[in-house]
């Protein structure tokens, strides 16, 4: 039966509206995810609201900060997918459990938010970061050991495939067990790698990504 | 009047904008569904956090298991739609009916996860799935009959509209009684057709689906 | 200066992405008020299941009635833009008007399902149905007359835009009071309308619309 | 290294929908965020549903109003964008900074219905505006800064990016201080700039924006 024979991998340029639809639902769910975080702010009747909005700095912080992760792992997948030619079906399975990750900040934030500075929430937060950046990083990985990126990228293989991209999930496992010794230095660690993360990945490739 | 003789099928070359629509708002829809699972699990304030996780392993579950099923139908909605040629009132409309059913998943997950092991979350899930998986056979079947189908899918039709995706639906349907004998096995069994489902089907059909 | 005169008209040709991002939005406004309709059913921890579940009868029809009610507007609004040639910044705001009323329906389902065979909800629910769907004929009133419309869709000014469609509006509208005299009467309105309206219309115009 | 000296402004033309996709993200979060307003609305159970409504009027207010500044923010951000020719990272990452101020909305809208004529719950919507409204110009000024936008677009420069806006900004950032005079005239100040703030802008800098 020539329906078996039939090449399983499927080229961006042949199913264009297919292959959008893969990006539109990832954006979807990013920017759904990054919607819902507001939902973790609640303020309720009758209290005295200016004591409530100042006793809630935690959950501000928290809201700004998820927003900013959830929009920087957007913007990684975003480019990255630039870069994506073809796609089989175990990439979007991959894609999908990244996904899942991505999805519950809206939970582990909001519980964030409202333990401020208990190591378990830290901790489950920074969980989550590793999670959320391991199966990236798998996605990215399969992706380019399965030749399904355009060939401009090839030479970035090393920059977003590579050990640098390993350090930053290790930097995020490595936040997990120090949020017990001091939830402070975990989150300054995470914020730390959100700004200097790229430079550094630049700096021990040698390959200036673009940004 | 001329208007009344015009066709009412739509052809997906002349309006590829209006068809792509109604993928992007079934893309919405399992978006939105599957980032909606998250909000079954909150944690109130001023408990034990580590105990609060620890406690909450059913409803992890939950969440994963719901976040895969909900994938999966997107999955196969996403690859039914790629072969999709032309479409007509009729279709959107049972498209309609089963994006109800998938949609409801947040509410009968939230269900499982917080009733664990009560044979009656088990069935109400159950259920759920039962309906989901019914009504989109249903579309497929009726986008064959129809003809909304492009040529290069003909080969699947026995594939995908066949026995083997009425036997999906009655494992599920199956687990609706077996909950109450056991619970763990009606859950039991619809991971296991998630992950043998494919294959089984592929097998019974001697046609490879491609993926 | 030039600018001034440039028309304030925009051509959907000329700018293809800017119009399709309106759809986007739109369709995002159906597909999210949709989904969000599940929020309204919630079954509180330790309860009786099977006596929870029987109980919401009433949540559960106001669940499915709202998700085929806001799938019939996105069918509606999804018929009518593929029509839509060009656009203007009024057409854009009364579009919103129209969204604010489908997106308000998650709310006065929510109190239809809780408030069963309550005068009040019926009466509420009622009034949404009839300014959402006066809205909408707002839109398709003003796209008409401002020559918005593809030269093909002119043959459906009268069915569209007509008496026929005032009086859709009109049964809405009388469900309201008639709302405090029978809630049921109100409810079977709704319905009737949802399955019969589009053939009486075509019957009373004498021009069939496409499906 | 070759991959270095690659330029990192990505032309529209060469990467349409990685560009789509920005747009398509920030509309999700727009569409998103006006369709949570909704969820501000609660009514109890067993309680009179017609007091409880009439109760409520503050809260509908809010929600109407939110949504007509949501959908404005929505308006001029998607117009604007209609006229980007190129992106860079920055440019998103402004982008994303607006959208977590517009995300916000739903939060300090839910608490301007609740505190209802409350000087607190004025100024923190006050601040919520000043903030979005601060920082969606910071995108535009930006965007003409470093020649991101269209050729079409340059002759309104002045209009959009100009002195007429900061004063948008200023009349929101007023508001705010105005907010713990009253309440009343400092949501008036918001509405008036609403219906006449483009006006009074095409007066003060001569030039007619498109609507």
């Amino acid at each position: 039966m020539a329906a078996q024979d039939r090449p399983l991998v499927h080229h961006r340029e042949k199913s264009e509206t297919e292959f959008a639809r893969i990006g539109a639902f990832s954006d979807g769910v990013f920017a759904i995810a990054i919607t819902l975080l507001v939902l973790a702010l609640e303020i309720p009747e009758n209290v005295d609201l200016g004591e409530a909005i100042r006793d809630r700095g935690a959950e501000f912080f928290a809201y700004f900060l998820s927003f900013a992760v959830v929009g920087r792992f957007w913007m990684d997948h975003h480019r990255f997918f630039g870069s994506v030619a073809r796609y089989d079906s175990k990439l979007v399975a991959i894609n999908l459990l990244h996904l899942s990750f991505v999805a519950l900040l809206p939970f582990t934030s909001e519980v964030l938010g409202e333990y401020d500075n208990d190591s378990v929430a830290v901790a489950m937060y920074g969980a989550n970061l590793t999670l959320a950046s391991a199966t990236f990083l798998a996605v990215v990985v399969y992706a380019f050991r399965e030749g399904l990126v355009r060939d401009e990228a090839a030479p970035f293989e090393a920059r977003f495939a590579g050990v640098a991209n390993l350090a930053v999930v290790g930097v995020f496992a490595v936040s997990v067990p120090l949020a017990f010794l001091s939830p402070t230095i975990a989150t300054i660690s995470w914020i730390s790698l959100f700004f200097l993360g790229d430079r550094v990945a630049d700096r021990v490739t040698g390959i200036r990504a673009p940004r």
